[in-house]
């Protein structure tokens, strides 16, 4: 039996194939500004790794500028989800800080990493950086309650939210700057020692070391 | 009394003035790349905070990229210098690493702090590029070895050296990004509650907290 054809499943397809052809352009614009940078990429090269032309480019994003940010969107994006699934998850506030961490590492590690660490840097139009800035923040006041939550629950100790929490951001942003050229570790291995050193810290625990996993 | 004059002190003032000089040129610099981001400085810019012509700032440096180069080195050779004083500490592995932490964020949040985490990022030569990775590697390498030799003597947990520096390093070189946002904490007071969360950590230590500073 073959399918039925119609105008309406037609432009269903139409919007898929949309969405696909749009990820694939944000994808190859991760790629090429993590290899080249930003400043040294041009839209001819990332239309030349997808084999269209620059005008095909224009029908997705308005210049190079908004690739970027929606690089940043795409990867941010995946660790904003998490923030969402650690508010309604029940467990301690360590452990919801925990795996929003882990689920960093994987963002960070991503094709999207470089964009989302270094997009802020580049010369975007004040508007584009404000709104860069503003889903950064989401993030920062985000892991900032968790840790109240913890210190309340009796999970994490006495320390400084925010402070903490700019340790903790700058820890897993900097992977970008390293990640590329030391792959000996995936994604999991590096968010579990990160994970060991957030939570045990570095002097010996003479009750044993705490597992940073929820069960 | 008058000093005697003679073209020995003569030359040596001149090269004391000297100095004097191109530390301003490095710190004008520093500023104005922190302010502005390094492609959008002009040398011009930089001469015209210290009231001299461009062909002035030749005498002390060759080009843009080798300022650059010299408020990197500028900022990391405090480092590289409290590395050489850790090492000749006869305290314990991790109060050794506590105050090269310690040193590390007086370094960040300093004028240099800027060139040192971006000056990576931007269009050196590659033989500029080299020269700073090796500095940073110098530093990387002697965190991993302050690490071993606490796991060593027992003031550290067992824990992997290389991706524990990763974590401190990033945390360290983060500080970079949101430092000039906010300047309501000192560089010690900073320093106090990175120590508190690497050596300690987030989960509650019942046999108390340790503390970071070596007394």
């Amino acid at each position: 039996m073959s399918k039925p054809t119609s105008p309406w499943s037609v432009a269903g397809d139409r919007v898929r194939q949309r969405e696909l052809k749009r990820d694939a352009v944000i994808l190859a614009a991760a790629r090429a500004f993590r290899e080249r940078g930003f400043h040294n990429t041009s839209l001819d090269d990332i239309a030349a790794v997808l084999h269209v032309t620059k005008p095909t480019l224009y029908y997705y994003v308005l210049n190079k500028e908004q690739m970027l940010f929606e690089c940043f969107r795409e990867g941010l994006n995946r660790i904003v989800r998490a923030c969402g699934e650690a508010r309604d998850a029940s467990s301690s506030g360590r452990e919801r800080l925990v795996e929003l961490v882990c689920r960093y590492v994987e963002a960070i590690t991503s094709d999207f990493g470089w964009c989302m660490v270094r997009a802020e840097d580049q010369d975007l139009s004040p508007a584009m950086s404000a709104r860069i800035k503003r889903l950064k923040s989401e993030i920062d006041q985000e892991m900032r309650s968790l840790i109240r939550q913890g210190i309340a629950d009796g999970s994490i100790g006495a320390c400084d939210p925010k402070m903490t929490t700019f340790a903790l951001a700058g820890a897993l942003n900097w992977i970008a700057h390293w990640y590329r050229d030391d792959a000996s570790l995936s994604a999991a291995q590096i968010a579990e020692r990160f994970v060991e050193l957030f939570v045990n810290g570095l002097a010996p625990r003479p009750d044993g070391v705490i597992s940073g996993k929820s069960t």
